[in-house]
């Protein structure tokens, strides 16, 4: 489980609150394009993944948002599978800008694999393959 | 088609911008609350109405913003039905808030009556009759 | 540091996902509304610290998502102090739904206590009484 | 006032809805996104007017819905100026997607240009110019 994958996202004034900066909850809407875009980059798309009956919902999440993030901001969201296992999956994340030392949010999801009907399921052995 | 319903909503620090006022885009949720509040009263709830097969999708919209809506605002939504046939449903919505003269926004959705594949059905008799 | 605050909020359409449950990353706004109620509940409201100057942005979260939130839910958000000191403040939370045993979602926020500018500075005397 | 700009944009998961497509209320930031990119290629960015304390408001809007937006869709937002004058300010919008032919969604909004206080103000020249 090495490598990261990089995503770039411009911080739209939608994202922004009234202190001038980006709103904490749209951050998991970028690290759900992180680990998105990971998954494309490994060969399978989350959209297919659904149509093969397979969910991965967020189970548990944290993050620390360690410098504030503004609007028109381009930042990366570099993401790593940090954990795989039968019927687990497990993403870490760091926010970078360009010119901005060091990352500015940390963060991870960790995601339990279910069928259409939310049962618990195995992981397919192409995607354990893919992501491991 | 008379009679408005009225929706309380406090506006969330999440629902501003660097502007410092709610941002439009948000009002529409606002709207979905007016309008979901009109079915319940009336009788009928928007979750019931999907059991049964039936989704309204909003076709079209139109909105003005006339005066800012702030962080903490305490407003109301006023929802009406303004139009209802076999298979369309328009919403008119009015936001106020106390202490304010006039609405400080106006708008209208207009919606689809569709079944759970997007494919256009006919409003059920017992809906039509309690949005009439 | 004891006592919780309970809010009730309505999940909103514009709130699920395409796997029809509420999305993970809406839950924050709704952990917003529960500290937002605690303190007004506990006499101060958020809006007057800006105007004293006071911001409280999020510098850390950890979520646990344990049961699916669904669409028109009337859920509570339980929300109590967990920690307060001369320039930080945590809170905690828990979903919870009439029917349901347990929490649906527990979570925690840590916030810094800054001025308008981002720089730290102490909580007033009488918010830190006010959370004690 | 002619031609328009092109943004590409990754429909995410969190602005789906239970419905299986694109909440509506969503697409409101891909049309910022479309003006921001607009903008950007004339030669001013967005963040750069509010420096020079320009606000542009949203003061009215209109959309059509025209066939689902679906998660993880590349759509195409095309926008153009359509109409600019001293203190005002209007963008028209399509969404497209390859492969399926005549837009998904049609869009207008019309902007007042007012300074940090909400005041009235005329648009600087140079960027009455850009837009022209």
């Amino acid at each position: 489980v090495t490598g990261h994958s990089c995503s770039r996202i411009r911080v739209r004034y939608a994202e922004t609150d009234q202190m001038g900066v980006a709103y904490h909850g749209g951050y998991f809407a970028w690290f759900e394009v992180g680990r998105t875009d990971l998954l494309r980059e490994r060969g399978v798309t989350y959209r297919e993944l659904e149509h093969r009956d397979l969910r991965l919902p967020v189970i548990e999440t944290g993050a620390r948002f360690l410098r504030p993030v503004l609007y028109d901001d381009l930042i990366e969201v570099r993401t790593r599978v940090s954990d795989v296992s039968g019927a687990r999956l497990s993403f870490e994340y760091e926010i970078h800008r360009d010119g901005t030392d060091g990352p500015l949010a940390t963060a991870f999801t960790a995601h339990a694999a279910v069928n259409g009907r939310g049962r618990p399921r195995r992981l397919p052995a192409d995607v354990l393959s893919l992501l491991s």
